[in-house]
Parts: C-alpha cells; sequence; structure tokens
C-alpha cells in the first residue's frame, strides 16, 4: 500500500520536442519510487486503452483528415477517457500520477496553428475537463539544442516533431507564454544543463510539493 | 446545375425505433428530386468518411468501455466532420440536406441515460456545431407499433434498438418534448397513417419550407 494517504500529486511535463521530457518523466518516476511513493507514468496523446485508440483514429492518415475543431474535439474525447480511466483513479488511491502532456500541450500548439481557436479550446477543457495538473514543469532550452536532440531521435510522432527550427521558437514562447499566464502551477527548469542536473531540479521541485501536501 | 439557386434546406429526421425515418427519408430524397432539387441524403451518427470512423469506435465493442461524457465528445467529433464535410458544403450548394438524425437524437438519448448531462449536452453543441437543422420532422407513432417494426428487421444498429416497449415510450416522450421546446423548427407527423399518407405529408411539408425560401 501507498505509504503516503491522502491526495495524490498530477505533475505534467511539457517543454519542445527535443528537451528531453520523455526520459525527465521516467528519471522522476524512478526516484520517487525510490522514496516510496506509488507512481503513474502516462502520456498525451493516449495514456488509456481508448484514449490510445483516438490517438491512432487522430495521427494515423492524412494529416488533413480532420480539421482542428474536429482534432480538438477528439484529443478532448481522448483526454477525458485517460482522465477518468487513468489519472482520477490514481490521484484518488493517493498515487503521483506523472503526464508527459496534457493540456497545455493543446493550448501551445492550437496557438501556432490556429491562435483564433484559444478561446474554443478553453471553453472546452472547462465543460469537460475541468482539472489542470497540480505542477506543471516546463523543461525550457534552446529550439537548436531540441532540434538536434530531436532529430538524432527515431521519430515515430512525425505530426508533433517534423518542424523546423522557427517553429521550435514559437512552440518555446508559446509554453513561455503559458508558464506566464499560469504562473501558480508553472515551474520553468533549464533544460540545457546536463540531464542528472534536469532531473535533480525536477526531483527537488516535485519533492517540495509532495512536503507540502503530506 | 441546380435550377434553385440559393441557400439550401437542412432537413432533418428523428422518432422513435421502428417509426420508418429511413424509409422516409429515402422516398423524400426521390420526391424532391422529381422535382429537380438537387438532394443529398445522409444519416447519424456518420454521415462522412471521418464520422464514419469515429461511429465505428463509439458503437463497436463493449458498451461500457465509453463513459457518457466521452461518448458524447465523440459524438460531437463525428457531427462537426459530417457538418464540415458533408452538410454544410451540399447546402452552400443550394441542395436540399435530408439527414436521418442529428443533434435531438443526441438530446434525447441522453435526456433518457443521463438527464444532468442535457446542459453539457447543449453547451458542447453550441460551441463547437452551432448549427441547428431548419425543419426537424418527427414522426410520432404508437410505441408498440414502433417496436413491432423494429423487430422484424436486422438491426445493425443494436446499440440503439434493441430496447423494450418502456424506453420506446420514454424515447418517444423525449421527441415530444423537444418539438416543444424548438416548436419553430419541429413538424410532427403521424406515423400511424400508412407510409404512402406519411411520405405525403412529408412531402408537403418540405415544399412549403422550399416555397418560403424561393
Amino acid at each position: 500500500m501507498n505509504q503516503y494517504q491522502g491526495p495524490g500529486l498530477f505533475l505534467t511535463f511539457e517543454g519542445i520536442d527535443g528537451s528531453g521530457k520523455s526520459s525527465q518523466c521516467r528519471l522522476l518516476a524512478d526516484h520517487l519510487r525510490g522514496l516510496g511513493r506509488e507512481v503513474v507514468l502516462t502520456r498525451e496523446p493516449g495514456g488509456s486503452a481508448g484514449a490510445e485508440e483516438i490517438r491512432s483514429l487522430v495521427l494515423e492518415g492524412d494529416p488533413d483528415r480532420w480539421s482542428a475543431e474536429t482534432e480538438i474535439l477528439l484529443f478532448t474525447a481522448a483526454r477525458r477517457d485517460h482522465l477518468e480511466r487513468t489519472i482520477l483513479p490514481a490521484l484518488a488511491a493517493g498515487k503521483v500520477v506523472i503526464c508527459d502532456r496534457f493540456a497545455d500541450s493543446t493550448r501551445m500548439y492550437q496557438g501556432l496553428s490556429r491562435g483564433d481557436l484559444r478561446a474554443t479550446v478553453d471553453s472546452l477543457h472547462k465543460l469537460m475537463i475541468g482539472r489542470e495538473p497540480d505542477v506543471t514543469i516546463l523543461i525550457d532550452m534552446d529550439p537548436e539544442t531540441g532540434l538536434a536532440r530531436a532529430k538524432g531521435r527515431q521519430g515515430t510522432e512525425e505530426r508533433f516533431e517534423d518542424f523546423g527550427l522557427a517553429l521550435q521558437e514559437k512552440m518555446r514562447a508559446g509554453f513561455l507564454s503559458l508558464a506566464d499566464e499560469f504562473a501558480d502551477r508553472f515551474r520553468i527548469v533549464d533544460g540545457a544543463q546536463d540531464m542528472d542536473a534536469v532531473a535533480a531540479d525536477i526531483a527537488r521541485i516535485a519533492e517540495a510539493e509532495l512536503d507540502q501536501r503530506s
């Protein structure tokens, strides 16, 4: 059983491609498990059986097969399923939920491609999701470094990662703007440091949040 | 080219199972084509390639695989795609769009199973669909007759039609309540008549609407 009873902690990771989100999610999960916490490591889009099916429907095939509005609805359906089936039950059991991307990624991407839809994205989130993370860790880094790292990987997320430097700059600016807008829950970590130093910063943030709640 | 230029007509059919909606949709399409109108005959859930894929995702598999909220989001995504790809382009070209079920079916079904979600359904519709039919034809009939007719068919729509008489009674009441709420666009047709008489009533309604718009 979880030795820390009480409310869980919902922690999300955001950052540009190549910022090391996924690796840092795993490192934090390992670290917190080492401290005796029960951790659920998950990701978006996806994160539950139904959400993964919706994810496939959105990401496979012709990129123009769905309009921005339909895509937002599909991602919101996936997020709702993920929230109900994975995130909320884990939080109710007092676990730490670490999620690689969440609604802030939707806000950032929509801001780049269809900024006019931001109000729609927000209304839909409020209506059908209604839950923000307790803490969002933004791994902020120089886009050139991020792009070089992303290109060094075998990308399965072509639709999200096959972009150039100018777009990465916009994504960084988009995330920093969200960090400003949601300053109460965003924590910015310097992703230019080596991986261990980034992991140490993130571990300190997570432990402080857990201490505050215990 | 369509001999009647100008705005099209968006006409939906609603009614309990076995009320003859699908047959009457086809009869009206044939009738209006005979009068020289271009008609697009469609249906929900589905009605466009993307919407049909979403429809399959929702209707296949374990009925409990999606929560009511996720299902509403998926059906709204399908409806948005259907609207963008099929309905609005046809209306813009001055065609008559005849649709077998639309948002009123969602309202009615949600009213039966999760009446507390009606406000959510309405908010979501307003936010992401924002279009009501010009005319909605409700084929109203005695549920016992409807049920007998539905059972006489090979049903592929088990999730919608494999219900008993008590539920059919509630569906009828739900549709009549919607007809009252949206009295400006609902037209109630007596489905107890023989098929030709029902078709004649519907043809008169549609022709009157078209005359009014020409």
